[in-house]
């Protein structure tokens, strides 16, 4: 019989149906048997009291079957008004155990490594099946709202001739007789686009850092968001882009998700105004020093706890989640990040922060051949490697800017995860390569 | 000003606006000058008659503008019908060069490998602009099929501890103290999200081929479209679900792109039929056979010439431009491979062919842990290194099957490309890594 999914159950009560899933509980007794099924579209009891001509209740499931075993379940869907489940339940007529579970390694309390190990155990959970169903309307959402801007999706190779600009946080890779390396960011590719002619290039695709860290927000792959737009007139367009970008994602997710945040991870999903609320650094700073961070009075760049204190600041002030950093100073960013006229000692730069998280790193590039030769030899660059660079610039490429966003803090600043190995399907971490 | 997009002049007649672009041919006298800007959306004539008192043509152009530099150009719109360009031009008032472009590298008549040190230059052309726009709509399409039947966007991760099945054509990574490789297919991770009660997966994303090939369809890196579903009743399900997610691809294309490809790549793009043809891989030599194929009848399997002659036989018994052969013998299918019970001497697999070329593998895998497990025995394979793989179905695993599509070369016979170099943006070879 085809399969009716449990979800659709209420509009087939009396009729004979098929469900297909796995076994979430069950208690087999002598004169009842029940077995809860789950699909990936909600939970059903199935009730067999049915008895022989003797009066014993016929053994429809097999005694043999166990928990998170995937059955198919035959039988006539019965109006329970005492059963939680939706009001109903199925009264079988034919049991089948299409795969039977081995016993669990791990359960509900089991630790994250552990959960990890198990991960395709782990993600059965609903939890787990929401946060993907939730990054594929984001995906969905952050597309539409590309395509409706004109975007072209292009993939960039994640293979590169020579390591990217850092030089470090990158991984190498044996290609044939020489060495590749993996690309940490499609920027330079998307750049390449816009010189190209095309008019806006967005990627959502994987990204490789090299770098050591084991913090709850750091892996070594991740899905990055990545935008670049031509013509524009400052690194406003970029901040006003992405903002409304976030805003659009958020709002549909709010619509085909947020009552089963708000139950399954407390989560109130916020479809946020625009404009986002924006300090520059420097103002961003002196709010910081006059509540007593960095008391040495040193630090150009914000730590962790200066971005959880500013959003903390930005919350208070304009009663937003988001808040963008911008004008970040000439040191911290690269030679090809644009420098505004009214203000050289800084570039046209911005984060955004969300609930004290960094989401994104953006800019108005560089795209006078003249003026970034220039600011690669005032940084101690040598020009000779990076040809290949800025000769994307020699051939008229118009003012442009970008932002790189990460995907999966998305998801975990918005789920409210702990870490960002529950914010991907297979977490890669310097210890981590396996499952 | 705020910019017009070329396609929108005509509804600007007697209007000033400005446009954004690049120049795409000029020719600067001394009593009129011409300019020819693309943008992205088409192209517009700019004439300049404007003289001064003296009767004198006022030099609004700079005669140090070049072809490609990226221009702002206002001015007034202007009937006139004998102009070629949709019957108007621009008069302008005033032309900022925005980046001065330096001699063109390349031109039309460049060959490919050129073109692709260029890359950037060469996708300003027409067709390369089209086919990224084809490719867009492409991906758009497909997702837009895949959310609609209930796919779950995952990103899998390309880092894996181990080599995955083959064990050859994989690139190896230096992982901190480790190695890691290359994932050439999603195809364990897409059935591990099936495993953990996905019910139908999908990703669109890079995979890596270590082989040394240098043919005109092979790259190392391309984009991958990978669907693993759910519950199937039989390889058929799978089948089905990829011509109509075809069929739907192509008519939005066709809806969308249909007159443009026919212009520009003198290509007919026809929405098929569903079903599409099949014949088992033992119907098809035969059929090769009686038509000389393979004269020493040695082949299990179809060379390029083959899978070009069983095309051609599709399109003549069938009228079909699509063929799927199936029923591979298992000898050239990996030990995964369900083998169907009315002939377990075959494989319930499946290439899919377009007008002569491979784009599509395909199966349904086999999903009982100890017919797995004797298969792979059979194959002479050790358990061991497998058992991170055959422990996904020790735990309830539903029967499923997907399959394995290049976008790049769906891209390239839709728009009967030569080479697959140009059905990416940056194209990977085992000789090429730049730019």
């Amino acid at each position: 019989m085809p399969r009716t999914l449990i979800r659709d159950l209420a509009a087939a009560v009396g009729e004979e149906v098929t469900v297909y899933g796995w076994v979430n509980a069950l208690r087999l007794q002598r004169k009842l048997q029940f077995v809860i099924v789950r699909d990936h579209t909600g939970l059903v009891q199935i009730t067999n009291k049915r008895t022989d001509e003797a009066g014993e209740l016929e053994q429809l499931i097999e005694h043999g079957m166990t928990p998170e075993s995937a059955v198919k379940i035959t039988g006539v869907v019965i109006s329970a008004p005492n059963v939680k489940l939706g009001g109903l339940e199925i009264q079988p007529t034919a049991v089948e155990v299409v795969s039977r579970a081995d016993a669990m390694p791990i359960d509900r309390q089991t630790g994250i490594d552990q959960r990890l190990d198990w991960r395709f155990l782990d993600v059965r959970q609903p939890e787990r099946q929401l946060t993907f169903a939730v990054q594929t309307t984001l995906e969905e959402a952050l597309r539409e709202f590309a395509y409706a801007e004109g975007c072209t999706e292009m993939h960039t190779p994640k293979l590169m001739g020579t390591a990217s600009e850092s030089g470090s946080e990158v991984f190498a890779v044996k290609y044939f007789d020489r060495t590749a390396y993996l690309a940490q960011s499609p920027q330079f590719y998307k750049q390449m686009a816009i010189a190209g002619g095309i008019d806006k290039v967005f990627e959502i695709g994987p990204v490789f850092r090299a770098e050591p860290s084991f913090t709850s927000r750091h892996s070594t792959e991740f899905t990055g968001l990545d935008v670049e737009i031509a013509w524009i007139e400052d690194v406003e367009d970029v901040m006003r882009f992405e903002e409304r970008m976030l805003a659009h994602a958020l709002r549909r997710i709010e619509e085909r998700h947020g009552e089963a945040i708000r139950e399954i991870f407390g989560v109130e999903v916020t479809v946020p105004d625009v404009a986002f609320p924006r300090y520059t650094m420097a103002e961003a700073i002196s709010l910081l020093r006059a509540r007593g961070w960095d008391p040495e009075g040193v630090k150009e760049d914000l730590d962790p706890e200066g971005e959880r204190m500013i959003s903390r600041i930005a919350a208070e002030e304009h009663g937003s989640e988001f808040v963008f950093i911008t004008e970040f100073p000439i040191s911290v960013r690269p030679f090809y990040h644009l420098r505004p006229e009214h203000n050289p000692d800084v570039t046209a730069s911005f984060d955004l922060l969300w609930k004290g998280l960094e989401i994104t790193t953006g800019a108005q590039r560089e795209h006078r051949h003249d003026v970034l030769l220039k600011q690669a030899e005032e940084k101690g660059l040598g020009l000779e490697p990076l040809t290949s660079y800025t000769d994307c610039f020699r051939f008229g490429t118009p003012p442009h800017g970008g932002f790189g966003a990460g995907v999966n803090r998305i998801l975990m600043v918005l789920l409210g995860l702990e870490s960002i190995r529950d914010a991907m399907f297979l977490f890669r971490g310097p210890n981590r390569l396996t499952p």
